[in-house]
């Protein structure tokens, strides 16, 4: 059997279902004039930023593509541009769906009620869902076809340095483009003019919806593919690179050559995506039965079968390859880790800890501020511990192989996690579009109601995204030292003794810090323009503040601010991300660069946890307000506000800089495993 | 020449200048009859809490002095008890001396002028700084008389662990103590009624200058005393475990036997420490030269002019000796690594990165905690490289020797920079007692001005502290696995390709969260404490806050509350600190147990200068506000009400949490020192 031309049948037969989904969603009423004209402007301004972004980012890709040509071969820089191409057209098919899912959204939610919104909302997700998963089993297949052999492996690597770097750029540009527009419109609308959220008269309005979309929708899509194709990836390379000892630990019998084995578990990865996408399917299926129940639980069932029927097939595929039983051991438990991880997100972004924030803002932003960040710091432990016992178990049945087919079972399922996932912003913005057409407050709260679900989703969807990406990001470190030790054919040690690798360490940690320096120092300065843009708009337009018909705002000049700022800062991060590899890798050797990785990865995943975990809590807290769930206070109270300080502070933390990390520690990664000959 | 018997000596004259220097302090006069009642209550309140807060440790370190002696020996039981002594004594004299200092300051500064203020301020922080390196020098002096030899040395790190777990608790209690009662007495006082800093009518403002003393006083002794004595045992240690190859590297001559070199290597951190004390004593006694100076150049002349001595005598001692130069240059790159540290804290908690916070005050609260974080964060890259450059140097020049000896000269001189940082605090308690005794603007004046030079010295200093927290932490982590590796008799390897080394690192790198999160909601719930009881006097005691001269503040109350909340809330995080590496290294071995202390060292250092930075730079910010450097804004404008919230966040940033993480990176590292021979 030809598992990479299987692969990309499946990708194809995806590809073809998202189409599929994507026509009969569109094929749903949009609404009133009034409704599709602001959903026109959100889609438009979508496009235009990424058209913008992705022209910038050819030329890096030419660039690079050059640099690996000339340094490493052309076949790798074919994976790369592949790879490359494969997330710009992941990220655009997500926006294109969701923006044309948003208002079909709220026109669903004004005529036919909650059910049908929500299948239309995650309808529009799964578009996005299932074309991620289809454009990875696609590229990668044909890769693993041409290049799927020991000696020739390391070729494909190069997909994964491709998907990687456009996932960085579109993570940090999408995350910066979304809260400028957020903290700027809220700050000056919400705070000073008092005027809802939302409300058509702030010129902010849809610059802060379009970033919903290229933040969340598209970088967020970008971050899932890189995770999904980076670990079959790792786990393809670790393979490739087994010595005798590993291959004869994962035979289920001792008869099995170990070229048949070893050409078994380079093409599992692959397998177990396609049963993965197959899992996903049937679960985004399952939702048109699921849809009388509660939105919450469908969409948590919806998930549950279908990584019950992927555990399954699994199961099965292992149990009669001759694979040792010690594989499916370490993806059940990949599988189950990352459910765990995203549960214990939503303990923190929404339980006690949330109630303790809320009781906090009591005495003020700083004490809010202060239980926000302890909360942040305390839900790292057990994710950390998650993922620990996840490595655990996965190295002692499988050993390092084990730990990426882990991170495989983690993502395999990403068909339906991502359409979870997505569904957030498209219901976010269709709560948008509700309240700048007017539609009043019986539409109002029904999107609110899925809004507010989306934002548990989103929170438990960012845990799963760090989780995987930790995972990943070891998987690849994995792969990298395997490479390095086959490249020098000598076993390659990176010793903590060695104040080379120490050193390493500390240069590693420091990068997330600053990368998230840099990230939230981008978003202040963008926000602020925005903020002063928007006072003036208030101050210049005659009858715009107090809502006359014909004072209309200038909202594409707010989508400009936003798009210019993004695209500006997002340079620095990127370089940074993509360059210090290469520099610690060639100027100090492969051990320094492996201690750079380890510690790299161990601040990332914690702080990208703190960031999204505070900044969920801090959301919920003000939201918890809101809804008198607070004695005594209520909207607009002193609390209130102080909640609301929270919740701006939280917005860059959960939206830009904590999910660039989970970039950042894999681009590291899987630049430096694409490096790995060279360091030899 | 017998050098432990000269280090104890030379500790013994030490305390007789520590001494002189007291008396002729306290013999100044101490102002009014109101001053002194005032400075007799912060006075007692501080013994008052420290009797309290030892009475509790006691049985702490019978009941750990016992397992010690069970476990390990008699002898390291021994050790144990006098490091916890010394460190106990350490801050009991520093704290003597700074509430006699305080009062006589406001009084010179009211009677004498600026320069007489600043030298008894300096001279109360000196009595503490010798007093620090005196009892390290006499409690390691005789220690090493006794087990100085490579087969007992290991005796020796037991003081080490006294002194670090006596550390942990006096900064984690020191630190909850003195922000519940900063915050509180801010947020009833200065916010809600309106009322100045340290008014007397609050009935928190005792608590908050007794704070003051017990957290940047007693606290920040029991840190530095802890690196002091840490870098000397962890250089000892590796002294006597280093095999033939190490002690060639560092010969000067050929000729030299290896018991020789090795006696001459494990006695120089005790002669270098010497010979900084003596630096020191001369640094200090430049003040009344330097005194007519600004304060500012005064303070950092002195310190310059010390190392100056430090080095020089450093320099000969290697010449003559017969050791290899290469030891001369670690220590160098180690004396001067912990100046470029501290510059690099004062250029980010002054300069720039502080107006951009001020500037940021201008859009509210949310955008200054915004950009308070991102200088946090971003401060950390610094240091960070002059960290890795320090161990890079210091082991090309002379091996994980090097990396010891780099630490012992980074703190050599502490008698003079423990001065200057204490000096600070008692400055602050100075411009309190002068506002709580209604001395008048002119004498506020001259201690606002020391005061705020001491916020400076003092982000200094946490600098220092940190960066030597760091160097000590991984020399004591050279020690470690030398230990395992000599325990076992074969090479210890502690190899980043492990998974368990992974698991090790991850769970190490969550630590410091967890310690972060746990003193971060210790001061939230303590402060919330504080400000209902505040509130609640303000409300029954009748006339309190308009001032009627009969209506007396309880406020031995307030200083209760602190005290009780430190004290519960202190033991968690010691426990946890203290447990973590036995459970680890009993639980999973020392490999694991090594990855732990990597990971803990990496995430510690940079949360403690990410928050430390952070915190000092919101109080800047809110300071230059305050003195009218933001154009438009001041004293109570919006931009001032966002800057207190960035400082009132910034508190247990850099007084509770951040400086937690010195102690427990390196109270993990010395305790599996200690256990290192259990694990083999």
């Amino acid at each position: 059997m030809d598992t990479g031309l299987v692969a990309a049948m499946a990708g194809a037969a995806g590809l073809v279902f998202a189409m599929i989904l994507f026509i009969s969603m569109k094929s749903q009423p949009a609404g009133t004039e009034k409704m599709i004209e602001i959903a026109d402007a959100i889609h438009d301004g979508a496009m235009a930023f990424l058209k913008r972004e992705y022209s910038i980012l050819a030329i890096f890709v030419i660039v690079v593509a050059g640099l690996l040509g000339w340094g490493i071969g052309l076949s790798t820089m074919y994976a790369f541009v592949a790879g490359a191409a494969c997330s710009i057209m992941a990220g655009l098919s997500g926006m294109q769906s969701a923006t044309q899912a948003n208002v079909r959204t709220t026109e669903a939610a004004r005529s036919k009620g909650e059910g049908a919104a929500l299948l239309i909302s995650f309808n529009g997700g799964a578009v996005m869902g299932i074309a991620v998963a289809s454009l990875g089993l696609i590229g990668l297949g044909l890769l693993f076809r041409v290049y799927g052999h020991p000696e020739t492996a390391y070729v494909i690597n190069g997909f994964g340095m491709g998907a990687s770097s456009i996932a960085l750029f579109a993570r940090v540009a999408g995350g910066i483009y979304t809260k400028a527009a957020d903290i700027g419109a809220d700050l000056v609308g919400k705070v000073e003019a008092g005027i809802p959220e939302d409300d058509p008269r702030n010129p902010g309005v849809i610059a802060d919806n379009v970033g919903d979309n290229v933040g969340d929708v598209a970088g967020m899509g970008a971050d899932i593919f890189e995770s999904y194709v980076g670990s079959m990836i790792a786990t393809i390379a670790i393979a490739a690179t087994l010595g005798m000892a590993g291959l004869d630990q994962l035979k289920a019998a001792a008869s099995m050559s170990d070229g048949d084995i070893k050409a078994l578990l380079m093409s599992l990865p692959l397998v177990f995506s396609v049963i993965g996408i197959i899992a996903s399917f049937l679960g985004i299926m399952s939702m048109r039965i699921l849809k009388s129940a509660s939105p919450a639980s469908a969409l948590r069932y919806s998930t549950f079968i279908a990584a019950g029927f992927f555990l399954v097939g699994a199961y099965f595929y292992v149990d009669r390859a001759g694979i040792s039983g010690g594989v499916f051991w370490a993806v059940l438990m990949g599988a189950v880790g990352g459910i765990i991880i995203g549960l214990i997100t939503e303990y923190y972004t929404s339980a006690r800890p949330v109630r303790l924030i809320a009781e906090a803002s009591r005495t003020g932003s700083a004490t809010n501020i202060i239980a926000g960040l302890a909360v942040g710091l305390e839900s790292t432990v057990l994710p950390v511990f998650m993922i620990c016992g996840t490595i655990y178990v996965a190295h002692e049945s499988a050993g390092l192989y084990g730990i990426g087919i882990a991170a495989v079972g983690m993502l395999a399922t990403v068909g339906i996690t991502m359409s979870v996932d997505a569904y957030g912003p498209i219901a976010d913005n269709a709560g948008g579009i509700s309240e700048m057409a007017g539609l009043g407050p019986e539409v109002r709260k029904i999107t609110d109601g899925l809004d507010s679900l989306g934002n548990t989703t989103a929170a438990i969807g960012k845990g799963f995204a760090i989780g995987s990406a930790a995972l990943t990001a070891l998987a690849l470190f994995a792969a990298f030292s395997q490479a390095v030790a086959a490249a020098t054919g000598q076993p390659f040690s990176i010793e903590l003794t060695d104040p080379k690798v120490v050193i390493g360490l500390f240069i590693g940690g420091s990068l997330p810090f600053f990368i998230a320096a840099l990230t939230m120092t981008a978003v202040g300065r963008a926000a602020g323009k925005m903020v002063e843009e928007i006072r003036r708009q208030f101050r210049e337009i005659p009858g715009l503040l107090e809502g006359k018909p014909d004072a209309k705002p200038d909202s594409a000049r707010c989508v400009d601010i936003s798009a210019k700022a993004a695209l500006k800062e997002m340079v620095l991060p990127g370089a940074v991300a993509i360059l210090a590899p290469v520099f610690v890798g060639f100027a100090f050797g492969a051990q320094t660069l492996g201690g750079m990785l380890a510690g790299a990865t161990v601040t990332g995943v914690l702080l990208a946890l703190m960031m999204a975990n505070a900044g969920g809590a801090w959301d919920n807290a003000k939201k918890n307000i809101e809804k008198g769930e607070l004695e005594g206070e209520g909207k607009g109270s002193d609390a209130h506000k102080a909640a609301v300080v929270g919740d701006t502070v939280g917005d860059p933390f959960k939206d830009t800089s904590g999910p660039s990390m989970n970039i950042l520690i894999k681009l590291m990664a899987i630049v430096s495993l694409v490096l790995a000959p060279l360091l030899a």
